[in-house]
């Protein structure tokens, strides 16, 4: 049959457009330093999509940000993908040798910086390959950064040259439109791609499981909201896409300081957040936090598991929380801790334990556990196997990985690399996490990225590194040594070792083990039949070691 | 690039599913003769999958059913569509003319009958082109209804044979679903086709915007839901979808009947439906309903215009209204009356009248209002032009209809045939529903055909028909008529002509126009350079007698 009509295709400008025409006064504030109405972000958006052309960008070519949350942050989040580019977030947390790795690999044409990280970029621009202008970015009103980088412009001045005259391209809900590398359990991150479709079904299943149900996070059109996670980490969970649909005010803390955050979450009266434990930590026992009316405030925590403790001191203070858990490669949504209807009754105590579980599937998420057969465990509250999930936005796609992308896809499920198992209930529980990798403080450390740069220290014959329990960083990571026969080394050592990787930038300080829980010296590593290291030995040794 | 993993599709099998992970134990009743859990209507849609295999459908041919609101018709709102094959839902309220012409039209090989509609179909059976199996169906447990028709089943006994073991097959999201036909404003009704895509993404659209605005219609998880509208108008708005989907406890009340209505609504509290205004005032003028407590009730009305009368009496009694404005091709959302941020603090007085009127897009949903070259209009107030839309949602297909089809993408926009302006505070205000049809008591009058009838009568020279306002049905038709040079006729000639055509099953006794007010006598019909008769001036004429 011959297509008739038009095709709407399933794009970011539904939920710009439509957030335009509810609330076209609604306020975007940055920080105390500037606020935008909607019709004025429109209208720097519609500037920045012409930006892009005045600078040559094409349509498909990758154009990358380092930037905390800002209004520019939001501004670059509609325009680049509607544009028809590809926008990498850069993660201004990984090291400056893997940020150099992910720039090259997306080939960014275009990099808006942060002043605050053009340092960084100075010192690998020599060995940047595909980067044609650096977009320089300050909160600094008429001020220009200096810099030895290359053909570069100020973010406001490239801005004021544009006119507000621009016609969002119609483009396909397959086109790729954002770019976020992971660095999650192999040496060199890799790169997930969402399209423009993914973005779209994730959001609204997002916006469903947090608006429809009852005792939930209650969004609603015309809140307050702040983004809590990184805009930079998976697209802040796509949450700012349905926020602006709803006409909900903005406040963009840029980069986090928690004494700020606590102030403006108190008088801006914000309702709703998505944040990792490690923030809400921060905020929940900062020292003035009784100062501060907190109580319209609800928020979602991923990143790592939250605790009864942390669970319960934000009841305290009048805040609702409760867990969600997923992956860069689920964009990250795949369950939230939404109570079923026959626990509404429950007192609050007892509706935590339902809060800080991995959760339900979020709307329209498949969540399966599985033995290596690819055969469903029994939901019987101790069957542990493999976690699977599908969904209308798992990432397709590692970036120019097809061999990593059908790994991923083993089976036609996006195997996650998680075990856990289903309650008597329905709730999911993840017992182990992405097996190898660590998460500290809601950002991942690469074991193998560690592991390399520790073996290289030369009495050193082995070595492996797990994540071990952290009050504060929910994992810190440690290392277990076997030595080569006759040769000697401290714990201090092999810190002093790992120091100048940090310093030459081949990794991050605070990866660096702790001492002295963070360092094991063993007679010899533990593999198993296929050579692979026993990790799950050596965290079963770890724990021993405690009791 | 090679697609690799699973690409999830947009099939309603996503609410089904979701649905039945949260709310496995909610209920669903058919009036007080009923009740089945989620688990239980589960199997029964599974059984009922089965039984169109067992049947012998295939995946792309046409089911019709003929039912009122029954646990049935939800069974079927599922299965068909899921099992691949496109569900008819027959509007019983066309004349026997009109929905043998349907049945033939849509091809339909299985007919499922409430056993109220057997004599209707007896008396057409021997024209009826492609019906193999006629499935009947009946309140009375035990029973089976007798009839003339060939190769029947009855419904119970059909589902008794069946496993409940069935898999969903895996189809694609464009895969048509629904077939629903219109009369609206030609002779032959027009058979309107949405794919699985298009009913998941309208009944999203409904969700949010039900869900996500303050003072709408607060739609939620674990409610309690009323369709009235019947299932067989535009599939009931989609809302039964999303309904199940949330773990909403369902009340099917059958074949409406406003004293058993009123009782259920209160007896079950139920929290939201969607109805039209002619049933409204029914209940809401009923002789009891003081007696009840509607407290918890929240409708959103379309099919005509709610008035201020009917909002303010539905006020008056604790019922909460709004106006949806929509036509079949729409599926049928194009416009809610969902209040904007600025009127949150009005009073309800001043509330009211946004809430009446046609109102702001459904989310996503685009409007233009334009001229004949499709320029837009002013927004100012005043400005009247075409009313045209974009949705992710509108029909692509008149089914067997390609040359309606292109009239109606005109210019790639769906084209309403409706004129209105939109106002300074960007609410639609339609001026003229569908120029030439005629809505009464939330159906169309199909103004070609009646006119047809009209003219067969020998006296008559010319004649046309218009809406006329009516305080119950909104609208009647009223007929003006020429005859010819030197003939006779009274309204009441014309109107016996009539009566014979409805006994033949032609048109609808209904449609027939009332004495005195629907018969006006002219010299002669007004008509526009291009020979189309101005019903504009024959509404002013009308309107201009009646001063």
């Amino acid at each position: 049959m011959d297509k008739i009509g038009y095709y709407y295709q399933l794009t970011l400008k539904m939920f710009l457009e439509q957030g335009m025409s509810f609330a076209p006064n609604q306020i975007i504030k940055y920080r105390d330093q500037l606020q935008f109405t909607y019709t004025e972000h429109y209208n720097r958006v519609k500037k920045l999509s012409n930006a892009l052309k005045s600078l040559g960008v094409r349509p498909g070519e990758a154009v990358g940000m380092l930037d905390w949350d800002t209004h520019r942050y939001l501004e670059a989040h509609w325009a680049i993908p509607l544009y028809g580019s590809l926008f990498h977030t850069v993660n201004v947390r990984m090291s400056p040798e893997q940020i150099k790795f992910c720039i090259n690999h997306a080939e960014d044409v275009v990099l808006f910086v942060n002043e605050e990280f053009i340092p960084l970029l100075e010192s690998i621009q020599d060995e940047l390959t595909t980067v044609k202008t650096f977009v320089l970015m300050t909160d600094t009103p008429g001020h220009v950064p200096s810099t030895t980088l290359p053909n570069t412009i100020e973010y406001e001045q490239l801005l004021s040259q544009q006119s507000t005259a621009y016609e969002f391209p119609e483009i396909s809900e397959d086109t790729r439109a954002t770019l976020c590398y992971t660095s999650g359990t192999t040496g060199n991150p890799k790169g997930v791609v969402f399209t423009q479709r993914d973005l779209v079904m994730h959001a609204i299943s997002v916006l469903i499981s947090f608006s429809c149900y009852p005792q939930g996070m209650n969004v609603q059109a015309n809140q307050v909201y702040m983004p809590l996670t990184p805009m930079f980490h998976v697209q802040a969970w796509t949450v700012p896409y349905f926020a602006f649909m709803l006409g909900n005010k903005f406040i963009l803390p840029g980069k986090y300081e928690p004494s700020l955050i606590l102030k403006w979450l108190s008088e801006e009266k914000v309702n709703h957040s998505h944040c990792v434990t490690t923030i809400l930590h921060m905020l929940l026992f900062h020292p003035d936090v009784e100062k501060y009316d907190l109580s319209h405030w609800r928020v979602d925590l991923g990143g790592a598991k939250l605790t009864r403790q942390l669970a319960e001191r934000a009841w305290e203070l009048g805040v609702f929380t409760l867990s969600s858990y997923g992956m860069t490669e689920t964009c990250p949504a795949m369950t939230i801790c939404n109570i079923k209807p026959e626990h509404y009754d429950l007192p609050v105590e007892d509706q935590i334990a339902y809060r800080i579980k991995s959760g339900i599937p979020y709307t329209w998420g498949q969540i399966k556990v599985v033995d290596e057969d690819y055969n469903e465990m029994p939901k019987d509250g101790k069957s542990v196997g493999n976690v699977i999930f599908r969904s209308p936005w798992c990432t397709h796609e590692y970036f120019h990985d097809p061999e990593k992308t059908k790994e991923l896809w083993r089976n036609d499920w996006l195997n996650t690399g998680d075990v856990g198992y289903m309650d008597l209930e329905g709730y999911l529980v993840i017992t182990d996490r992405n097996k190898d990798a660590i998460k500290s403080g809601g950002e991942w450390i690469s074991t193998l990225t560690l592991e390399d740069a520790i073996s290289q220290f030369p009495p050193i014959l082995e070595c492996a590194v797990i994540g071990i329990p952290h009050p504060r960083w929910d994992e810190r990571p440690c290392v277990f040594i076997a030595l080569k026969p006759g040769q000697n080394a401290s714990a201090e050592d092999v810190r002093n070792h790992l120091l100048k990787f940090a310093d030459a930038g081949k990794i991050e300080k605070w990866w660096i083990p702790d001492l002295p829980d963070g360092y094991v010296f063993i007679d010899a590593i533990p593999h198993n039949y296929i050579g692979k290291i026993e990790k799950v030995t050596l965290r079963k040794m770890y724990a021993e070691g405690k009791k």
